[in-house]
């Protein structure tokens, strides 16, 4: 691409190093950006640096949190007694949208993955059990990870993990989704969901 | 949506200004700030405030500019004979990625559209017109816009105001694009493209 600016050139291309954004993007951001003005676009960038300097992982279950203690962690109304094991916040924020839940969580920041080189000792697992062993008001775990290879692989692990501690373990339900239609349904979920049928 | 940190809302809500991006992207992006760190977002944020606060219009032909002058108006291997007349610094960019244009041009920045109350007092036409009557040494005008309702309009009121000025008035050929299908073009387009037709 021809540039007719140096410096749109160099916000071009920092913009188009971000996901799922390509150079064309780019371009018309850079556009809606000059467009906007100087205080819109600061309200943007001081927004990011206040991001990546201030916030950190929560002490106890390594969300992200603005103190030490995440939103979840701090607060008294949550039912402390069960815990959601979860990859990401991505996850974290899927099932608080829910508004199903109102218990604690464990974020492990990922999945075990050999392909990518992610084994256990990258995720929060060890200090997984180091907080089910300290805590004694934690009763039920939930493995709240994606039905792929490595969500069931990092299920199995931990579950291996934690058994002798004698806490329910559950995992999220598979199945046909709500509003799914059965003749779409991929053949291994439908075959899964038969035989994990449930009394009616 | 809840958040679990009132950076990751504020940064969210922000990206989510942006034309095109949702609040579901918008926190993907503040995932992979997060996890990209301090230095990498720095990058972009100061790449932004750069191209905000420093860039400026060519006091030419009103295109970006890191100084007084565009790469193209400073570049005294450009034929000042041919002068394009474009909307905006996209479709200037446009038209160099073709690699086929050596003149010079003049952005409007934007099209006449009384739907969005911008009339011709709104763009660079009343500049253009100074400029043509200064300037000798311009003999041709490319009236490079979109052919759309409004494009059209812009071009037929820039054509009736330098009428008089007895240069040589063109628009870029409109027609069926190379590669396309003459049975998925439009009705208005093959039509045209007939009645318009070239000798072979």
């Amino acid at each position: 691409l021809n540039y007719p600016s140096k410096l749109v050139e160099e916000a071009v291309l920092e913009i188009a190093k971000l996901p799922g954004i390509g150079k064309k993007s780019a371009l018309r951001l850079v556009l809606h950006f000059l467009k906007s003005g100087i205080l819109p676009t600061q309200k943007l960038t001081f927004a990011l640096e206040n991001l990546v300097k201030n916030t950190i992982n929560c002490s106890v279950c390594f969300s992200i949190a603005d103190e030490e203690l995440c939103n979840v962690c701090s607060n008294g109304k949550r039912d402390k007694r069960i815990m959601a094991v979860v990859a990401d916040t991505r996850d974290l924020m899927a099932i608080e949208n829910t508004n199903q839940y109102n218990g604690v969580y464990h974020v492990l920041g990922g999945v075990i993955s050999p392909i990518q080189g992610i084994g256990p000792s990258e995720l929060k697992i060890e200090k997984l059990i180091e907080r089910l062993s300290q805590d004694a008001e934690i009763k039920e775990i939930i493995l709240a990870l994606s039905p792929t290879m490595e969500g069931d692989t990092t299920a199995f692990y931990i579950k291996k993990r934690i058994e002798h501690l004698n806490l329910k373990i559950s995992t999220i339900a598979r199945g046909i989704p709500i509003g799914g239609d059965l003749e779409y349904t991929d053949e291994i979920t439908l075959g899964r969901s038969i035989l994990t049928r449930v009394s009616f």
